[in-house]
């Protein structure tokens, strides 16, 4: 018999509806990306629920928004529950959003129900975690947890050239550097999954693992400007040519290497004209995986893959990696607890790594932090279809409610 | 014994150098944008130079510059030499103006040598022939010939907005539509070669039998955009991995059917980001054959490609050719007195075909037209090191004096 959950969903469902007017674009998804007026409305909304529920709310310094409830143990460190509600261009109504309205929701529940944890609970929204406004993505919680600094966050600029600061001021919401998350004993942060896995799978709930590794790097191949007509082909040294083998062997390399995954993302052509043999290419390469050892193999593979090449084809390659984000497993602490709650709850789950950046990751490199991950149908994210059937959305709160509530401990 | 040329190599090699001095670079290449003030500064020298050697000068309405010696029947047409002085934006010293100027040579060395031919002989300079400036290329001459229409070339822009019937009067030199090339018994065009076939041959002379027809398209690859990190790669529709694959299948294309050479020259992907599996990706093809069955029959599979290609990927593929200038063999008259002529001096010779357009092409459509190769060192053009040697460009200048003489008759 699987334990039940106080969560109220239709509560839950309607708050995300709420959520979703506001910066929603014709087609149904929403625009609201960092910093805007419509991210500006989206934080007022959240902090009058987050008021009307009980939690005393406080801004820090990167316009990270806390909403505290205490806990019997004042001293205690908190349990933090959240996500972001900022968006991609043409995003979702789900992607964030309903990690922070879920956390609201745990708040709301516990609250109707009058349980007090032993640890205070906090919602967090966090800043700018999309980067689609200003880069790098998830600037803020990146700053409060010491990997990025904040002069790095105050200085970068949207395409019109304002500043993160500016814009955060402008919105009024640049709070204090001391209320600035100091401490937690656990992060959980329940997100769609954004890919197609759970949903294949059939599962309810996705026990996130750790966020995978990332490594960025450049391919730039020089091969000889050439004209199209009077060049024979065994004189030409086509950089397109040897750019669309390495595009080819770096998904051959995924096949090989299993527990890798690439992506050629970006690709620029020299001189980029009809009747003219490309000179040179430049190339992105994008590889993931679960440990630091299996990148480096990767990387080691591409390159080998660009010498054969560049012999081939008689041209000059050069890889190189600008990017490393380290693989981050998360805290037995939280992914256990994810697990067990799941399973009391009687949900089908599925274990995985989350192939994107989340917030969840700077967190993890300071606190105890986990993930819960829900099916987002098709697979399909920062896309306006976005979708996460009420029943999967109610589901994942329900967990992250239990999650919590195991970490934080019932008085 | 071979015959001796009434060229004068010194005099045409100086010509050659004090043109290469009108727009010269720093480089030491030749930067005369049509209808710039370098353009008009080079014409202003030809017409001068034309009147010193006794032409009577015309300009027509697309500024195209003649320059006649009267032959002993003036009312039979004339034999037209000539090419264009008009360069790319980094352009070489030999490409269109050592035609030009051999042409000059040609009339310069029968008044010393007090030869008057049967027929009248033209000096001609094409107006725009690179396209560099105005699109498309060979425009004056397309419109003399028939293929263009007046409109069309005068309402042409440059990047800045420019028209090239503005740009004519300003540099006065929009002359009168009657001055247009009506009659040629035949026209010759002397021009370095632009590829490496001659120099590899060992060849001094180019018999070129025609100008490759050219078929340019798109193929527009349609994917899914999809987040590079939580999407399995068996879930992807890459385009930029089916666009590589249309890319080698295009050059592998090109092994399979000899007669016919390929490039993709141009790739845009969108969304073009590093951590987006491409969605989208438009890849120009650039087609060259003899014959316009062969094109027809590269064209067929590169439609047999692009079904394989969007089958395998899951994807969708438009093929769709948006331009194509027809293979245009040039006259047995012409390209037979450029043979003889060439014979008769004792030079070594290859036939061939011109890969690239040429002011002949469109001349070809009308009159009986040939072209005359020298070697271009390292197949190098549109490049500031282009170079042809100073004995290549006097036996060019020798085989064009020749073919004029034996078209025109000797009185």
């Amino acid at each position: 018999m699987p334990e039940t959950t106080l969560v109220n969903g239709e509560r839950l469902w309607d708050t995300v509806i709420a959520m979703a007017a506001v910066g929603r674009t014709p087609s149904g998804g929403v625009r609201r990306l960092a910093l805007s007026d419509e991210d500006r409305d989206a934080r007022n909304l959240l902090t009058r629920w987050l008021r009307d529920a009980g939690c005393a709310v406080r801004v820090d310094d990167l316009g990270n928004i806390y909403g505290r409830v205490a806990g019997e143990d004042p001293e205690a460190a908190p349990v933090v529950c959240g996500s972001h509600l900022d968006t991609v261009p043409t995003g979702g109504r789900f992607d964030g959003a309903l990690g922070v309205l879920a956390a609201l929701e745990t708040v709301r529940a516990l609250a109707d129900a009058r349980v007090q944890t032993r640890r205070p609970l906090e919602v967090v929204c966090w800043t700018n975690e999309e980067g689609a406004r200003f880069a790098p993505a998830m600037l803020a919680s990146g700053v409060v947890c010491g990997q990025l600094t904040l002069e790095q966050a105050y200085a970068a600029r949207d395409l019109e050239g304002r500043t993160f600061e500016e814009e955060l001021r402008r919105i009024g919401y640049r709070g204090s550097p001391e209320h600035r998350m100091r401490s937690a004993a656990a992060y959980v942060e329940l997100h769609v999954e954004q890919g197609p896995i759970l949903e294949r799978a059939g599962a309810q709930i996705g026990i996130v693992e750790g966020v995978e590794g990332i490594a960025w790097g450049w391919v730039e191949v020089t091969g000889q400007a050439a004209h199209a007509g009077p060049t024979p082909l065994a004189d030409r040294h086509d950089a397109l040519v040897a750019a669309s083998r390495i595009v080819l062997g770096l998904r051959a390399l995924a096949a090989e290497l299993p527990e890798v995954r690439t992506t050629a993302g970006r690709c620029e052509v020299t001189p980029n004209t009809v009747n003219v043999v490309p000179g040179g290419v430049r190339l992105s390469t994008d590889l993931r995986a679960r440990s630091g050892e299996v990148l480096d193999a990767a990387a080691r593979r591409l390159a080998a893959l660009c010498e054969t090449v560049a012999q081939r084809d008689g041209v000059h390659i050069r890889a190189s990696e600008f990017w490393r984000s380290p693989p981050t497993p998360f805290d037995p602490l939280v992914v256990d607890a994810v697990a067990e709650t799941a399973r009391g709850l009687g949900y089908s789950t599925q274990r995985l790594w989350a192939g994107a950046g989340h917030d969840a990751k700077y967190v993890a490199d300071r606190h105890p932090a986990g993930m819960i991950f829900v099916p987002s149908a098709g697979g399909l994210s920062h896309n306006e279809a976005e979708w996460t059937p009420k029943d999967d959305c109610v589901r994942g709160a329900a967990v992250l409610l239990g999650t919590a509530l195991r970490l934080a401990g019932i008085a």
